[in-house]
């Protein structure tokens, strides 16, 4: 048994970004050694989320349009009036989104469906650069 | 320490199945041997998810009927553009809800209290043959 | 390689506590004496959940105004019909943002934000005595 830990930094255009991260899941569960256990990908900051989705454009829109619908970026909420920064929505939506995603590894490799990605949504009413924590603990 | 890894089957009737996870989960703890660590039950497929609920027939009204009213079937998304397939609204749903849920393996039983029973959501519009991973690591 | 496990009590006042166990989740990983690994913070019951989010005045009101916006409480849901405790919106709101967040540990801390902390949502309609489950794997 042992556990792994790596990084991934990248930057993004903020609200609506979508970053495929499967990839660097994969490099990082083949780079752990581990055969069988689970990869935790989390996002430091709670103006991002991690799910899953099939990485296709019409769902990177869905997507967006769905959260604009439901906690819209244009109202003012309670968090902007602590700190007047705008991004009240931002924080909404990674809180009921989640800034986990745990992924069991079999076989060396993640377990994903064939159209399911691993994705950081960003939710920032600005550009930001992101740091994803990946953990890795099996044998 | 050890890591533990095993699948459970079964069929679906397309959205709004839920299916009761619960012993399965069980059996897999104690088949692992492990008494103390974690245990994540993941759907490899982007569209179904995995939560936890009190089982009981209201709430398997309720939960399809929330679904529903803000993630409609009878809408056109665009990944429906995209493929097809209408099935838009089962993908927006299971990113929301996620795929992965991690819970604490401790005597040798997973913690859950009395009223909680771990659940598959089946979102898709079709029936599906569906295939759960569960992963334990501990010790 | 270990695991560990503890567990955090306290009582909520019903529906919009929000509790702050950000504190408890670093003793409880130091207290592990775990340098790399997972930690999982878990509710054992349907009606209260666990997400980040930055504990802060104002969000502390959105989060409560978005849940009443979209799964109301006023309403009668058929769990009502079922159990007739009046708390449906609790189970619902529970199964949607989840009761399991894991983060990674790195360097004997949790990896989190700087304004980022680990809370538990109480949405069940009666003051409740909550026990949480904190379960480390690692190294």
């Amino acid at each position: 048994m042992k556990a792994f830990e790596t990084e991934v930094q990248f930057s993004t255009d903020g609200d609506g970004t979508i970053v495929d991260l499967t990839s660097h899941v994969g490099d990082a569960v083949r780079g752990s050694g581990i055969h069988t256990g689970q990869a935790t990908v989390f996002v430091p900051g709670s103006t991002g989320a991690v799910t899953t989705v099939e990485y296709e454009p019409g769902l990177l829109r869905d997507l967006p349009e769905f959260f604009e619908k439901y906690i819209p970026s244009g109202v003012t909420y309670h968090h902007d009036d602590t700190w007047g920064d705008g991004n009240g929505f931002s924080h909404l939506r990674a809180s009921l989104v989640g800034p986990s995603l745990t992924i069991p590894v079999s076989g060396g490799e993640p377990v994903l469906g064939t159209w399911q990605q691993v994705i950081f949504l960003e939710f920032d009413n600005r550009a930001r650069r992101r740091r994803i924590h990946i953990s890795i603990v099996g044998q």
